[in-house]
Order: structure tokens, then sequence, then C-alpha cells
């Protein structure tokens, strides 16, 4: 299923869109999709409903997509996990996933606009499968179990100031924290309906010129062993959100190539999970 | 003021302590201590309704002390902000301040258990002066509108592992995430009784041996210069909890000390602000 939230910023509506194109409210079965409705049962709930039908079509022309889960308990991302980025930046293979977090304020809809940091000359791009959690993560024992805990996955850009992340700081956060530096959806795409998560290309272009063209079995450490692995050190809450790192093109990696500027256009897309388009604009 | 909640973990009650030491409920004002309430006027309300009279006495005799702030949207944390602490560690004095995230998922009571995650053998203490947000804070200007975005101080207990910290990766956030590892309260202090943030005593102990023992008036980046300079970065929202760094004293700094082990009892204060205790107990 490929759920999703819809309205305004804040005053968003949660919804389901069908296999051909409709968009169905879920205002009777959920206030939000939230982690409470993932840890409760709600995607089996929200299953049956469209088995039985009756859920009532809403007319979305014209209205925003949100993200398609509310603002997550935390953020938490891999850096350098993609072999050809690690190699792009000039980082060797890291032994052991490099982790580190967003401000999960920064959560906002596939095609909002995206604000240039005052004082940024180098924000940059990073398309990123990101994962949901629907269910408590705590010491799991292996890969298989880390899967299990998956709700579902989705497009996430995780947005990078690099002066601020590399050069202000030895800690990553603050380059990564910036307001609306994580565009997500259009929708939360159910585990079931993406049975090999190290399957997927991913795909993001400025200005209509190709960035990044990577794939997800590119991956150092794949979604179940990042899961596994945070698990022996953090709590996973339903509802929280996983950045799983970026392949390779971003500026960063790309000596002459522009970091990006107000006007500009990203777009990026996973297969199967959809795509997002947002313009930049200065803070 | 002496903001405080009440009650099991997940059920706590919002309520204030008077300077007699009862303690009054707030159910009827608030449902909760949160960034809602900050923003929107709550603390006066509690002062109005105070001054009015017939704010219910509670009974808790026996009931739990929980942090006295619902989950913060983010924690956001300043290292080696102490000249002392950074000495100590062998760092130098740092040219900005350090920043990194915890999971809000950490913040628990002031007397709950602390847990040692499995396999850690550096589980270290660090008593700070917590900061919470009351305003909306996007690029501020200069501390003095920094610190009119505070609502108030409270006891906050940084709880480090340092060989995550340091040694599975280059990003401290790992070694700063685990459960239970952000003891905070028991009050939330209005900044209106915290007058001199940079004049205030921080202690603590471990099975009663006294370990740490500064002053805020040796910090680095003084509080009202933090919330600037965070401002600039990202945006900080009622309820967000800053930590504002540990003064000298830590095990990491005082070779041959030995780490915390199951058993060991910490206890940490703040002048004004109240104290803290915990037990250690393994994952």
């Amino acid at each position: 299923m490929k759920l999703m939230r819809v309205g305004d910023r804040g005053d968003e509506r949660p919804a389901v869109r069908t296999g051909d194109g409709r968009v169905l409210g879920l205002a009777a079965l959920t206030p939000d999709i939230d982690g409470a409705f993932l840890a409760g049962g709600g995607p089996d709930r929200v299953r049956a409903a469209l088995e039985a039908g009756g859920l009532p079509e809403m007319d979305v022309e014209g209205l925003r997509v949100g993200a398609p889960i509310a603002r997550p308990g935390k953020v938490v991302c891999v850096g350098l996990n993609y072999r050809d980025h690690a190699a792009e930046t000039g980082a060797s293979i890291p032994g052991r996933p490099v982790v580190f977090m967003k401000d999960p304020g920064t959560v906002v809809g596939p095609y909002d606009g995206v604000l240039i940091p005052r004082g940024s000359t180098r924000t940059d791009w990073e398309v990123e499968l990101g994962v949901v959690i629907g269910r408590r993560a705590r010491y799991l024992e292996d890969a298989e179990e880390a899967l299990a805990c998956v709700a579902g996955y989705a497009v996430s850009h995780d947005v990078s100031e690099r002066e601020f992340q590399l050069d202000h700081s030895p800690q990553w956060d603050l380059g990564k924290s910036c307001e609306t530096f994580n565009p997500l959806g259009p929708w939360l795409v159910t585990a079931d309906e993406v049975p090999h998560p190290q399957g997927l290309t991913l795909r993001l272009s400025v200005n209509g010129v190709g960035r990044q063209h990577g794939g997800t079995h590119d991956m150092i450490f794949p979604v179940g062993e990042i899961i596994r692995y945070l698990s022996q050190y953090m709590v996973l809450e339903p509802g929280d959100l996983i950045n799983t790192g970026t392949p390779a093109g971003v500026a960063l990696g790309l000596p002459g190539t522009p970091y990006l500027r107000a006007g500009d256009t990203v777009e990026l897309s996973i297969d199967g999970l959809g795509g997002q388009r947002q313009t930049l604009a200065n803070a």
C-alpha cells in the first residue's frame, strides 16, 4: 500500500493511494500516519478497509502532499554507506555504520520548497532510501528480525550543508539539521510491497541534469544490518525514520559542480517509491 | 516557578511545586508540560492561578517524578563546553560550539534507573545545565534575544558510553543515545527564577564520592551564545532541550577511575534546580 498525508503543513490528513491513482481518505480509521498507527495494526486495518470498499475518495486537486508520516521521534542517518559515495568523498570504506542524526523538524513534504540557509555556499543533495520503523526495536538478533520491524519505505532527501557539516564542527549534525532539509515521500510504501530493498534504483537530477544514479545493492551495510546494528545502541520506536545513505554523485564528490542555489530545481526518485521535486529558495 | 510532572512513565500529570514544598495539580490548565504549553502562555496561566489560589494539592507520596517536560522534539548537545573538561579530555578549546544530538527518547525522570547498555564497559556521567526552549528560535540576532527564548532550566544528566561515542563512530550520537541516557529534572525552573544562568554550581558524585564540582561561569560558550549560534543552523522549537556541556570530573578524564557499573548510584545537582539520584542496572 501507498500511505500518504495530504493538506497544509500541520494539518495533513491521512490517505491511501490506490493502484489506479485515486486517493482515499483514512480519517475514519486514524487521525494520522504516526507511530501509534503503525505499531497498532493500522496498515492491516487499511488493507481490510480497501478490500471491503467504502473508503471515501478525496478530491486532492491543488492540495499539498505532506510527508507520509507525522513528525518522527528521531531521524537517524547512516553516512558513507555506498561504496561509490565513500570513494568520491575520499573516505575509506567504514568498518561500522557511521551514525548521526538530523533534527526531526526538518521533515517536510516531497514538493515543498527547500531553503538554503543564510550564509550557506555549499548546500548539497543526497537521494536516500528512507526506512520507517513500525515496531519497537531493541537489541535485535539478526537482519531477519530487523526487517520485521520495518513499516515501509519512502524516498528521503538528506539535504546537507557541507561547510556546516565538515568545517564548522567535527560532528555532522549541524550541517544536516537546517530548516526543510529532509523532504520525505510522496508515499510510505508498506514493506510487503518492497520485497527486495537491496534491489532499488535511486536517481537525482539538478535542473534536469542527472547527478546521482545508484542502486541499493551497492550499500555497504544493507537495511536489515543497519537496523540490527542501531538497535544495539538505541531503542528504535514506531514512526522513527532511518536515512540509509546516498550513492555517488553529490556536489561534494564532483569537483567543479555548483552547489545548490536559489531557483534550482532538484528531482529525485526511487523505483516504486515515487518521485520528489523541490525548488530552492533563500532562507 | 518549579514545574514538574508526576506519575508513571507515559502517564505523567503536570504540576507545580510551591515554595513550601507542596505539589499542586495543573490538569485543569493543561494536559501536559510541552511545547504548546510553553509557547502558548502556559507558565503565565500557572502564575495567575497560583496567585488566585485554588489549584488542587496532589498527594504525591510514592508517586514517580517524571521528566519535567514531555518528550522533546529534539535534544541538542554542546560538547567540550567547559574549559576544565576540554583540558581533561586532551581536547583543545573549540573555536565554535561542538554540536551533536541525543535521541529524545532517552529523556527519563530524575530518579529513574539508568541502564548500562549491553557490551558497555565505559558508561560515564556528565552533569549538565539543561535549557528548555519556550519560543520558536530562528536566526536570532544576539544573546539577549536568545535568552528571551528560554522557558526554563533543569538538571540534565548526559550519560555517555565512551567506547560507542569515540571508538565505534567518528560521530558521537551513537554513544549518547542509549536507552535511559538522559535523566532530566526534577523541575523545570522558569527562567525568571534563574536570573544568572552563568552563576550556577554543578555537582555530581558516584557512590558518595564527589566527581564533578564546577560552575557555569566556566562555560566557553554561555547559554545565550549557544542558543543564538544554534539558531543560525536549525530551528529551535518550544519544548526542545539543549544540554550545555559538562565540567571536569568525568571518568574519561580521570585515569584509573572506574566507569559506571550495575549497582552504582549517581547523585547530581545544580544550585536552585534540585537534585537527581539514579541507580545503575544492566540493560
